[in-house]
């Protein structure tokens, strides 16, 4: 009862049934990608499919897969190997702070920001009546400038009257309320899901429709416990990762 | 600029682009599956292509995003309006707990429980010297009798040399460990992220193949902060979402 090779991950189909002919083909171009490394380019379908001994439409479900997976990306009219997947902590600090960390340059594209009457369910989260004035601001997020993710932010006007005025929409939400603002970080609830990217959503962060991409809702308090902000961002599920500690009180 | 009706997900294709066929259908079927309730069973695609005056081919797609997404779920030959998703917190106490705080029930289907000398990057999670004898735990995850999940556990047969004797594997392995054997629990890292199933497991959790799942690694350490366990979980992205309370120091 001794299979070390097939630890950690076995990821065939052993007991019953056939291994699907495209999978197969994915399990060579992962061990071809292993050879390339980071950067490196695959060949063509029409090499591809030929060396595989299989049709186009085969090799493309297998490049398919690989490509939702994060372990290849399109560079132009090439395929490539990709990087390892970013790992953001989940945590009460920036986007900003979580990619920094990890040596790469944070940045974001505004979209919008609008003032908008809150509607019911929105309103009793930030602790509003019905119908107050939101900001709502959404940006594309970016990783050394490649877009990774959209972050949509609703916070109450009231307590943020300058924020069109004084906040630069490209840089940290997280720095301008604390540095300029001095309101502090209390907590947050977080939920996590895969969901797939809206058309829409697609479009703006620039990934093949469809993608299954990470969603996180949050709603964070200041250190008094007063609501402060809805957060609705959605990550590449191929580029991103997010991770935890988790304790004895968790 | 007041657009309270947009909030809180605009979905659609604004700006540019105009909206896919499939994804017009998809809005549609979306109103449809909120008259119908929970359990409430969709007409025939037959009847759905013809009512939106679509193909086949592109009623599908609609639908195939619906049961990715989990607002649909096949009943025997029917589609119905699926529930929303379960809620499982982020924490050190078991699926067991989790599954049981949202009023369903948990179960476990055991796979495989072997053992395995192991590889490099276990032994080292483990502190174990490599080939060390280990245990590996498979197990389909339910609630109320659906599978929802498959998990993989490692811990060191030196450790537990009983565990194949002494544990019911239909049964919590935190309780076994925790009440049985004594052993505290002290802190885990988690990682979070979004995979394709592969055939294998997409055969063992009976979803259709390619759907996307959440896949946690976590590492879990005793009181003591030796290395416990290494755990591979696999949920079904339709099914669950994951939460998570987050401090100041986190």
């Amino acid at each position: 009862m001794n299979h070390a090779a097939d630890l950690p991950n076995r990821s065939g189909v052993p007991e019953h049934g056939r291994v699907p002919k495209y999978y197969a083909v994915k399990a060579e171009l992962e061990a071809l990608l292993e050879e390339l490394g980071e950067g490196g380019a695959l060949p063509t379908e029409r090499e591809l499919a030929a060396r595989y001994e299989v049709s186009r439409e085969t090799l493309r479900q297998a490049l398919r897969d690989l490509l939702i997976q994060g372990r290849v990306r399109r560079k132009g009219r090439q395929t490539v190997a990709a990087g390892p997947k970013l790992e953001q902590p989940l945590s009460l600090a920036s986007y900003t702070e979580g990619v920094r960390r990890q040596g790469r340059v944070p940045g974001r594209t505004l979209i919008e920001l609008e003032r908008l009457g809150a509607e019911r369910q929105l309103a009793a989260q930030l602790g509003l009546a019905e119908g107050a004035p939101v900001w709502h601001l959404e940006r594309v997020l970016l990783a050394d400038g490649e877009r990774v993710g959209l972050e949509s932010t609703y916070l109450s006007v009231a307590r943020l009257p300058t924020l069109a005025e004084e906040f630069d929409p490209s840089s940290s939400l997280y720095a301008f309320l604390t540095e300029k603002l001095g309101i502090g970080f209390g907590s947050a609830e977080e939920r996590i899901e895969t969901v797939l990217a809206t058309p829409r959503e697609a479009l703006l962060i620039g990934t093949p429709p469809a993608l299954p991409m990470l969603l996180l809702h949050r709603l964070t308090r200041d250190t008094e416990g007063t609501p402060l902000e809805r957060v609705r961002s959605l990550y590449r599920g191929d580029r991103f990762s997010f991770t935890t500690r988790l304790g004895p009180g968790a």
